[in-house]
């Protein structure tokens, strides 16, 4: 993948890069650092693709995969011309094609590209990689949607198409973690797709306001978590679930506990519950008689895992995606842009660790 | 099915019958009584088969069903000839064939049978059906194996060779509640069928003797409910699997809780736990990263179910549980006999109080 990388030279004709590493697992703070190496433009292989960074966006399996928590992880490399192996960071961003050797078919020069796989590495100034290594987008998608398209949108596309048939104008499901960035791409996949949700939010002072924001974005039904465990609730979504001649064939589970068994129970029999998260830091919870007497199953559900081997699955999920961005009927989680200018204010490292320890919001860095 | 049945006569030629039955749920010492009724048995129906009960015991599902906290339930009739509609008690049980109607070609005077449907009411001295109503038995087999051969084998067969495709002399399965019915008839049919157990037991002052006892069983491996929340057990096992080269492909669940989430973190990757049971009370917890990083899909097993509309498998798992016993290379779970007389010691819904109100062992209501 990095052939033509050589260890930093001061060969004017080379390419300055920059990239974000880490040779050991720990705290993000203790264990990154800026990696300067060089990349020879000029003597591109036939079939590689060089490309620069746009845009890419701190996410929280970043964090995890830095602190060694996580199941996915980069391999460490000498190809950044460290002393050391070290694994680059970043899964997700948004680059543009520079240069092309002379047998790339699918870029030219300008073209925008977000990585095939996890683990490539984004959190850097320039790449090189080969045809193979990169997807092509389209262009009339903004920076922000085109670099915080692989892992979010898809999420919550795939959950709701990909495991359970929810027929348009009946069908419900029902989710917890509502305003998550996932739950609100959920809500308005469901919404262009003409399947009714239940969304589960947190109990905070301004509920309404909430409420009224998600079903602005076509949430069919909103309660709080304090409802999602009384009664009451259970039978309004009952008789809302009856005026539509439907089931909650589906529920989605990012929170797990009490939530998750609160969610569980709003399903009807034979239902699927997936889990894809588990905010609450508690196990995934469902009552003995849901699984034995109505028959719900529990599984779950990583986009790295159903993705890494289904090319045409993953194409076909960013085309949806980047179509319903183009007409305006899906709108992106916003982003805090942390802009990277070389040679001015923080290093590299130091401006993905801003992102990394900032309190709310998703973090991108964009370079210039 | 009890058309041929009328109110007490004094008609010497009937059938002088007894059923336990309840008006209402509640409390089994509340609400169930014996009720008197006859059989024309000169006067059957050509399609019709009078049996007489030889033995059936007291699940507890049974138990359930009464207090009215069992989805599956029998209706109320005036066939009994009450004064209000009132329903019959019992699920299992081992009849024999008394008289045929003239169209019946299936069953024989002498023949043994099983009702083929739950809510049939066994808990009774005689009945009165239609060939579909019954499966017959193999006389090779003896009464406490026909009387409780309905539930708990078929759960035990079933759970092990109808979702997960365990592949003799190297895959494994691992259970909670090992020492229970379900739990002895999985370790044998698993030694049967080549396939490698891990039972966790309760911890009790006896354990190394409960483990010898389910090792002569067939039990493969035995670990406490201690050792299933420790990690050596987890790491003992891991090594165990790695000398067969297979996988922890299945989990049976029959506890909840902390017990579910141990036997939970056995599985391999892609594994399946099915949930039949809930001894502890509390729900089926299972972490959230099994879900999204080992992709393990937690669902429910119920024997009702499962068999209620595919007859062609009820059958077949039957015949293979008569040929075991027929074989001895599989041996049931004994009862407590309670031996019922007609018109000396207890009516008969008291007679299945005492099965009800029994500390421990399988109760079983034998007919002379």
């Amino acid at each position: 993948m990095l052939r033509a990388v050589t260890p930093l030279t001061f060969r004017r004709t080379m390419i300055q890069a920059q990239a974000v590493l880490y040779k050991q697992h720990g705290p993000p703070k203790d264990v990154l650092f800026t990696q300067n190496f060089t990349i020879d433009d000029d003597n591109l292989a036939p079939e590689q693709v060089l490309v620069k960074t746009i845009a890419s966006p701190v996410n929280p399996s970043d964090i995890n995969q830095i602190q060694g928590v996580y199941p996915s992880k980069p391999a460490k490399t000498l190809d950044y011309g460290t002393d050391e192996p070290a694994a680059p960071c970043g899964n997700e961003g948004l680059f543009q094609v520079l240069k092309v050797g002379d047998q790339v078919r699918e870029f030219q020069v300008g073209d925008w590209a977000i990585p095939s796989q996890v683990n490539f590495g984004t959190w850097r100034t320039h790449a090189l990689g080969k045809e193979v290594d990169f997807i092509k987008l389209d262009k009339g998608i903004t920076v922000n949607q085109g670099a915080t398209i692989s892992v979010n949108p898809p999420t919550a596309l795939l959950m709701l198409t990909h495991y359970v048939k929810l027929e348009p104008g009946k069908d419900w499901f029902v989710q917890n973690g509502g305003t998550s960035a996932v739950g609100k791409y959920a809500i308005q996949i469901a919404k262009i797709l003409g399947f009714n949700s239940i969304s589960v939010i947190r109990d905070r002072h301004d509920a309404n306001g909430t409420r009224e924001a998600l079903q602005e974005l076509g949430a069919t039904h909103v309660i709080t978590e304090k409802e999602n465990s009384e009664r009451e609730a259970g039978d309004k979504i009952k008789s809302l679930v009856k005026s539509t001649q439907g089931e909650v064939k589906l529920a989605l589970n990012c929170v797990g506990g009490s939530s998750s068994q609160g969610i569980a129970r709003k399903l009807s029999p034979n239902g699927l519950m997936l889990t894809y998260g588990g905010m609450s830091m508690k196990p995934v919870t469902v009552p003995t008689s849901l699984f034995i007497f109505k028959n719900i199953t529990s599984a779950g559900f990583w986009v790295t895992e159903l993705l890494k081997n289904n090319p045409e699955l993953k194409q076909k999920t960013l085309n949806q995606i980047q179509q319903w961005y183009k007409e305006g009927s899906l709108k992106e989680a916003p982003s805090e842009k942390l802009p990277f200018t070389e040679g001015e204010g923080l290093e590299l490292h130091q401006l993905y660790l801003k992102g990394i320890e900032a309190d709310s919001g998703k973090q991108l860095v964009t370079y210039e």
